[in-house]
């Protein structure tokens, strides 16, 4: 059965050819959206200042674009960031377009703690979809180094529950150790199983040209690392990294003037859940992780099963290993045999688990890491990474961005097929 | 002519219900926007602290709702803060959900120095036209009382250029002096233009409850005020400010269940600019209110002359007459003879500019400014402020909120007809 409409074409061939985009998509009733371009600075300690280091990430998202791009193209962008610059740079978002050749267009900083560029990257995506602007910036930067070290740990603190957790003393790695204490409790893993996560991560980043911390490390030394809140050692937390990263999303309708090999963005989704851990029902499972998650792969048409590749927040191991659970790669409670059974090692397991090597090696620029995963993801399915790191025969891949223990988390499904 | 377009329908009642939504929206090609509910705290001092304030403004929006609302209805929500709460309570966005019956859903801190809630405005917008969300909060936040002098002093500073202004000693009222003077210089206002500005926007606060200084103010006690930045007086600056504001948009298909008496966001417009002002070509005009307010007067269809009233980012009296000229109100060098004339005066001159008082008497919580005038023209357009105070015949009204000395600016369009 079908319907018929009567469409009166408006004055402006813009708006008729906009109209009858619309109608094409008619099925999904909506823009598909696809990235374009995507770069980001190498993660660790920069030398550049906030201004320089966003250049860097925006003009090799520019310059990967394969044709017919300038940044007079953007109609709008989304920067996430959490400390900009030591806080000593206000109004970051006008700022950073300003030194990119992006002056002029509606820009905002998004701030969602560690996952603050994974929502500019959705709001990014959603100005798309709305028909408001057919190419967009989404992109993120952090420069952790400007801080003092107690002001790092005030950043990460903060993103926590202060009143009933910070301001009681608990640290953030303290944060992720109670969840790991009590995932070991009620099921059987072991701090054996963070290792073999922090080993493997060690190894996909090893070659990445773009990773904070390019060593392999061996299980033993993985083991015995320095402690720094019971159970979690050096080798199960990440490092405090500057960078910054972009991508170029672009409307379906535009995306053929820049790119016969576009990656699609297939869905976005996103929760959030209460900051402190005593408010949860369980603290060994991310509510925001799975109502993100369930809603990009609904929307998306997919289950965890189709994923080939998957950007995760590993700021601590035991992260990834809840994560696996959360996003749907292993069963409840089944994490670490998941990990023990090097399920998530490149071009051997169920699926790559953090090709990029993941917040531990690649690094964590609190405010970038959301679009740098996505700057990742994009490479990998377009096999333009460094051969050694490639994941062979992908087609969908995920990025998995949270802020704090969990309290916000953003999901993003793309594919080299529209759908 | 009409062209024929043959539609299957979808397997889902849902799906199909949305792409025939659209159609009928197909002129525009999208869906239209509504203020189904709007509240805010009173701002000044206030008692509460970030969590408090934020629930007692979400929790007005939400009982300002005709009918069947209930929070969990809302599916996404935008908060403009700039400072958070003194700095001490990070991942603010979903801390703020949660104490307001709202957790759970995807959420995010949109931070643009003075207009972070105009952009949270503009991306609540978006979200819903790109069909991703029915119902979704937009609100912002500031607890100004919480920072000691020195930080309010900064984070009002670092919205302008840091490395060129601030850290050259350069006050952000200076600012507004410098832009003034040169205003006074080439065109034939004077100190007194300003003086007419403050009497007026103390005038339209007095009776409105919310307001910060509800004190008429006489034009000899504004002319002689405490000097703050030549020719900038006391009179010529807005206070600092707690408050909280939140408003709550829905899509066209879901409106008639909340409300038979919406007001339409009839469009959204806004813009960019250097943020020092030796980079602009001219420091009388600010750019990003011009791009800004062109976008949105184009996309509803309007022009300056069909707006009946205008809640107007007056930070510095200055602000104001400039945006007078770059909103169209009045011809290009004439803000001045505007003011004088009384023009932008409540039910008598062309056009009420601030009927809530503005920033002059309202207050200026930085963050939650943008979304207090959108609060503000909600409560105009449906007839429902304080008598006294009432635009009469009011059919359309505009927000402007500006970031730092105009390196970001949003506009928007509300009005009793949908277009």
């Amino acid at each position: 059965m079908f319907l018929e409409y009567r469409v009166e074409p408006t004055a402006s061939t813009h708006d008729f050819n906009r109209a009858n985009q619309m109608l094409r998509a008619f099925g999904y009733g909506m823009v598909d959206v696809a990235v374009i371009g995507a770069g980001q600075t190498k993660y660790g300690n920069h030398p550049s200042g906030l201004k320089g280091m966003w250049a860097e990430a925006a003009e090799r998202a520019f310059a990967s674009v394969d044709q017919n791009f300038e940044p007079r193209h953007v109609d709008e962008a989304f920067i996430g960031s959490v400390a900009f610059g030591g806080g000593q740079l206000g109004n970051t978002a006008a700022l950073l377009t300003e030194h990119s050749g992006l002056e002029g267009i509606p820009v905002r900083r998004v701030e969602n703690a560690c996952a603050s560029s994974g929502f500019a990257l959705r709001d990014a995506w959603m100005a798309i979809k709305s028909g408001q602007a057919d190419v967009v910036v989404a992109g993120g930067i952090e420069k952790m180094n400007d801080l003092s070290a107690e002001r790092r740990r005030f950043w990460l603190g903060v993103s926590g529950d202060t009143e009933w957790e910070r301001l009681a003393g608990l640290t953030f790695p303290g944060t992720y150790a109670l969840m790991a204490r009590r995932h070991f409790h009620e099921y059987d893993s072991t701090h054996d199983d963070l290792v073999n996560i922090s080993v493997k991560n060690h190894m996909h980043g090893f070659e990445n040209e773009m990773a904070h911390i390019r060593k392999q490390v061996s299980f033993e030394k993985a083991q015995s690392g320095f402690m720094v809140a019971d159970p979690l050692t050096l080798y199960d937390c990440c490092p405090t990294s500057d960078g910054a990263s972009a991508v170029i999303l672009a409307a379906d309708h535009v995306v053929r003037q820049f790119t016969d090999d576009p990656v699609w963005l297939r869905s976005s989704g996103a929760g959030s859940d209460y900051l402190a851990l005593h408010d949860r029902p369980s603290i060994t499972q991310v509510k925001a992780t799975q109502q993100a998650s369930s809603a990009a792969y609904k929307a998306a048409g997919i289950t965890a099963a189709d994923v080939d590749l998957a950007e995760v927040h590993d700021c601590f191991t035991i992260a990834e290993l809840l994560a696996t659970e959360d996003l749907g790669f292993a069963e409840r409670g089944q994490g670490g045999v998941f990990a023990r059974e090097q399920r998530g090692v490149r071009n051997q397991g169920d699926v790559c688990i953090n090709p990029s090597g993941g917040l531990k090696s690649k690094g964590h620029p609190l405010g970038a890491t959301g679009t740098g995963q996505a700057v990742e993801v994009f490479k990998q399915l377009r096999g333009s990474v460094e051969d050694a790191r490639q994941v062979r025969d992908a087609e969908i891949g995920i990025t998995h961005n949270v802020g704090g223990s969990g309290a916000t988390c953003a999901v993003h499904v793309f594919g080299r097929d529209r759908s």
